[in-house]
């Protein structure tokens, strides 16, 4: 029964989040009853949806309650098993949460998952070919349905989404775009991440002007959008839609501190017949096998190397996660525990 | 050969359109050719579209061209004919245009439809069996795709589009809540067109106080909407949507003039995994029999009793689409030519 740091919500954010948010604590792992399995973790996964959870208003999902372990997806290995299922050394990915164990109720399906790390990398399985890889994959291919030679774009295009739904997108024979903030990230989707261009959103003051360099980089329009930002990335990919454009809205992250985040010009849903959609990959469960298995052999040929940032410590989860809302990150953001 | 007053637009509005953008001419209809049909008109059809066409900037279809007739749909009967499928005194369905007569190739596809009025008066042609309820049509079947026990809501309820609407959507079981300006039209709306509840926007300034008299009409909350008017109302609608929920984006009235109208809070799309979608009805041609036979049986039997409003004579054409624009027609506007 070893001692078990853990990271939870201590009080909700009054505008931005910031680290007094959270509390770390220490407790002892209780002892397993029949049908669990005691599992260490290797890494934590930080992601943005995770601030919404923070928030008590509605959201698409429960709200992260006061005193308990912050949720989050873990890969880890089995210590302790009362599972037939299970036994030690397995390598296992689950929702762990915040904290270096977690006792995991096996029984109750979708909880724990066994993964083959021959191929690929334990962290992928919180990325790549993971919950951000299957989003990506959703929106992509349930939500945008591209036709090869038809342009797509992403915004957060470095990110753990963003560089799956590049090598999707490549994958069907598509001009891909990227969006993100930098030169270091925009040169690093074209060069490592295979995209056909990437506009940096921070040499912008407003979105017409990211519209004209948006124009630039897709010569023909726009087909296909995933959104993992809002706000004024998504007012300029509008402006530049074909008709019968498709939006796959996963993330509005700057309207999460409660600032308000209109869309500027909505009528072009009209004038362009778009379609915008919003989902959530867990309500999609159906499509994680088919995601997951492209996935897998799109990082176990090589076509896609998701690069990753990694906290040290369970400890620096929160800053980590600070960081990431803050864009500070390069890749899929984990902590190793 | 008759004299034929004609309606052109002659300068393209700066800001709200006004009467000084048209101007009335006298022209002599011109001797057939081979395969032309002389038709005279009964009435014009006066639509929100219109207001589109008059501008320069890209819209969803070409600008109305400067000195020429403005378009419209038209019904009217064959007067002389060239071609052999049409007869004098046949009555008939076109896009005449805003003019007393019109001369049509009856050679190319849909430029001319013989209709039977044995059963549907001549003017719903160009209302519910016509553009307006295949517009209702397609948004419902297609785009909301409603089950029985939903709850579906419309704006601008008492005019063509919305009359249509309420009475497809309560014969697939649905609850239908209209939105529309004032008292009489909403009274209309529930005791003559048989909508479950209607809201006047008008008693709201803004969007929440709007979306308070939603949550009322719509305890269940809402599963589908379409979307005629755009702005403040379609705010409000979206506060009030359920998980799921479709939205149909048939017209944005409000910003035809120029006026920036954002959406208010398109995280919405997100939280509630919205699909929000544009369409233009003529793109979808393969649906009109489909859509208007069932239309037509619902007017036969009574199900679909359509107000309309004449103005007369085709001099009156520019006052009465101004009118149209502000909300000042009640039911289908027409002009008796």
């Amino acid at each position: 029964m070893p001692h078990n740091r853990q990271i939870v919500l201590d009080n909700r954010p009054q505008g931005e989040a910031s680290a007094s948010n959270f509390k770390l604590i220490t407790t002892d792992t209780p002892a397993l009853q029949d049908g669990q399995v005691l599992v260490r973790h290797h890494y934590l996964s930080l992601d943005p949806y995770m601030r919404g959870r923070m928030n008590e208003s509605k959201s698409y999902a429960q709200p992260q309650p006061l005193g308990e372990v912050m949720i989050g997806g873990t890969v880890g290995e089995v210590v302790d098993s009362r599972h037939p299922k299970f036994k030690p050394a397995d390598s296992v990915v689950g929702m762990g949460g915040w904290q270096e164990y977690s006792v995991v109720d096996a029984n109750v399906p979708g909880n724990l998952r066994r993964v083959d790390t021959t191929h690929v990398p334990l962290s992928h399985y919180l990325g790549a070919v993971g919950m951000p890889g299957v989003t990506a994959w959703y929106g992509l291919v349930k939500i945008i349905e591209p036709k090869a030679g038809e342009t797509v774009t992403v915004s957060a295009a470095s990110g753990a989404v963003g560089s799956a739904y590049g090598a999707l997108a490549k994958a069907r024979g598509c001009r891909v775009v990227g969006i993100a903030g930098g030169k270091d990230k925009c040169d690093y989707v074209v060069h490592e991440l295979g995209f056909d261009a990437c506009v940096d959103y921070k040499e912008h003051q407003d979105y017409l002007s990211l519209s004209k360099a948006l124009k630039a980089a897709c010569p023909n329009g726009i087909d296909g959008h995933f959104e993992n930002v809002g706000g004024m990335v998504l007012d300029a990919v509008m402006l530049r839609t074909n008709a019968f454009a498709r939006v796959a809205v996963c993330g509005m992250i700057a309207g999460y501190d409660g600032a308000p985040l209109p869309m500027a010009n909505p009528a072009l849903i009209l004038v362009n017949r778009m379609k915008v959609q919003g989902f959530i990959v867990s309500e999609h469960m159906e499509v994680w096998p088919e995601a997951l298995s492209e996935l897998g052999q799109l990082v176990g040929s090589g076509k896609l190397r998701p690069r990753e940032s990694v906290a040290q410590g369970i400890e620096s989860a929160p800053e980590a996660f600070l960081g990431l809302l803050k864009g500070k990150n390069f890749g899929k953001q984990l902590v190793r525990i």
